[in-house]
């Protein structure tokens, strides 16, 4: 079998870390630099599996915690996994479920500022997290174990080691602690997986790299990844509020100690200029709702100069419910065989403005498509050292 | 070119008035008896033009009344007709519009009743209807010409003569004007097309039988239309709040009038005991939103003994959203081909519960596929006598 991270070139130009490379795993092959369409909850909202297929993804990014809070982690197992269940015949990563597991943590601090009454969370502790679920209240519980217990059940291809997402504006004592623990919850999760791997299916864990707002604890998690075993690397926490260039820091501190051999993703980012500027510092995977929220909004990205260089490529957005476009006959460039029409500007308008279903369809399409295009390109970029 | 309307066979079984046919028009040919899929405001909700194709619907229908509202019948013919607009390249029919001016007229009457302002109606008169659009208060006109010049501009293929639709509980001496005003109004559509056809598109007319659940009124109407210079007849108003034995008497008096060489529409019409009863009246096209109402509701239509005899049919309903579906792995006959995945009715369930829109894309597929199941068995059954 072919290895499961194998890179290919990496940019001369100078100052950049940028790559291109192949991820393999049972599901298929991603050339990387790439983007990851976010299906949470074992959907990419608006899209069947044929429709995904046409928008060229090459992967797709499910998320843990919503998936055990419904159907459960077991309905998932017992359908034979998260492939089967869900038709997404593709490489498949899942998150940990630390990012909503924490969210709710901070919301619950909040409610107990304000004297509500904890609205859903039982129990925190080094050991893991207890919650009540919002959609049924059954009693839900998070560790490094649980959580690698799941994402095997659940069965995609590349998990996400159970981590702590240090909340925006944390001290740097409290972001040490928090570090330390990711760390240690790493080594669990390790542990974990060398007892209770699936019995069939090859599944890879990335570790996370947290480390907050701190230039010292971001690189001393970077550093302490390289001494771990695992399959890649995921660069967490830095979408948390804080503003652009601060995100773009985080990942700059740390370009220099991500690994040569193994790729690393980038949770939650995802437009296109962060894109472009963050390939530079040698990211290979990109996950973010964005481009499909954005579609379900009525709002189209555009992209212009592909064919030109990269540094001259532009990108803005076109809010398809603006009444401007009720008589726009431009079409949009999504090829006639994915939904056997080729839409005007006018007929999305129609659609978003009387909220008909197939409105969500035919602007995700597009976006996925844009993405997919700003990805070829950049891959295309890489290869010719221009990035 | 082909006739419009060629009959086929007629069954020899004792009592039954049953045919099949093949209706052709510039956008293809129609297996009867057929079922319509309601495609109210130029999309059937949920499914693009391409998965459409794959549910094998012969022709759909569109609402006059709400495509006028939005985007505008100037827009859709300024698009080159409905059929480019939507890409749904298949044979098409329109209503006219007057069933829902009716149902505004009778909502504005009931607040006119209780004393509140009227909140759209403007003037109602024998020449026509004029009010204000919900959507955005522009003032709408109808009356037998202008709703000649929205469908001729609109595009379908088929088009319905203006007609009132009386309300439930009109009476006898109410529904003889009604019925004559209806008359009247198709003998001015049929003038006005004389002389503004479509330059380039062969459209055809279609006039209504009206007359309430009066015996005397539907028979007259009945023979009038075999009077007049019409391609198809439509059955109008048999929907509108009478009991299901009711409605079927109302098809069953003027059976006999039904013209042999016309095709024969029942507009609201289809449930799947209405349209297995209704053929052997000689009914030819059913429209009915409920395979697709119930859809997005989470309803899926079962049909078992398609391969058995016709009495022997059994159909019921399946409510997904039901917790029971939960870890059912039963698969749903939909196949691969259509959505890159053969749904269980778990995945589904899980669908429906989380609100994900490819939930109302699988059940409307499902839906309608049950419903093509079913003509396609009724035909054959026409074919062989046994209906």
């Amino acid at each position: 079998m072919s290895p499961f991270y194998k890179a290919a070139h990496t940019s001369t130009k100078a100052g950049s870390r940028a790559r291109t490379g192949i991820i393999t795993t049972p599901h298929g092959t991603v050339q990387t630099p790439a983007f990851v369409p976010v299906a949470t909850k074992g959907t990419l909202k608006g899209l069947s599996p044929i429709q995904i297929d046409s928008v060229h993804a090459q992967l797709s990014f499910v998320n843990t915690y919503h998936l055990v809070t419904h159907p459960g982690h077991e309905v998932v197992k017992n359908a034979g996994g998260i492939h089967a269940y869900s038709g997404m015949q593709r490489t498949l990563m899942s998150d940990s479920g630390g990012f909503q597991v924490f969210s709710l943590a901070k919301q619950s601090r909040r409610a107990s500022v304000r004297g509500d009454e904890d609205p859903m969370l039982v129990k925190i502790s080094e050991s893991g997290v207890q919650f009540r679920s919002l959609f049924d209240g059954q009693l839900i519980e998070f560790s490094p174990e649980k959580s690698m217990e799941y994402q095997i059940d659940i069965g995609a291809d590349i998990h996400m080691a159970f981590d702590e997402c240090t909340y925006n504006g944390a001290t740097h004592e409290y972001t040490v602690e928090s570090v330390h623990r990711t760390h240690g919850w790493l080594d669990r999760c390790i542990a974990y997986r060398r007892d209770h791997s699936h019995p069939t299916h090859i599944q890879f864990l990335y570790g996370i790299i947290q480390g907050g707002c701190f230039e010292d604890l971001r690189i001393e998690s970077a550093k302490h990844l390289r001494t771990r075993e695992v399959d890649g690397v995921a660069i967490g926490g830095v979408s948390v509020g804080e503003s652009k260039s601060e995100m773009r820091d985080q990942v700059r501190w740390i370009s220099p100690y991500l690994p040569e051999d193994k790729p690393v993703h980038l949770l939650g980012v995802g437009h296109m200029d962060d894109i472009l500027d963050l390939v530079a510092y040698g990211i290979d995977t990109f996950d973010c709702v964005e481009p499909s929220r954005l579609a379900r909004m009525g709002i189209l990205l555009m992209i212009e100069g592909l064919h030109g260089p990269l540094s001259q490529l532009k990108w803005s957005e076109l809010d398809m419910t603006k009444n401007e476009f009720k008589s726009d006959f431009t079409l949009l460039p999504i090829p006639q065989t994915i939904l056997g029409i080729q839409p005007t500007y006018s007929y999305l308008h129609h659609l978003f403005k009387q909220k008909e279903l197939l409105g969500y369809t035919i602007a995700t399409v597009h976006n996925l498509l844009v993405m997919e295009s700003l990805m070829a390109r950049i891959r295309r970029g890489i290869e010719e050292n221009e990035i």
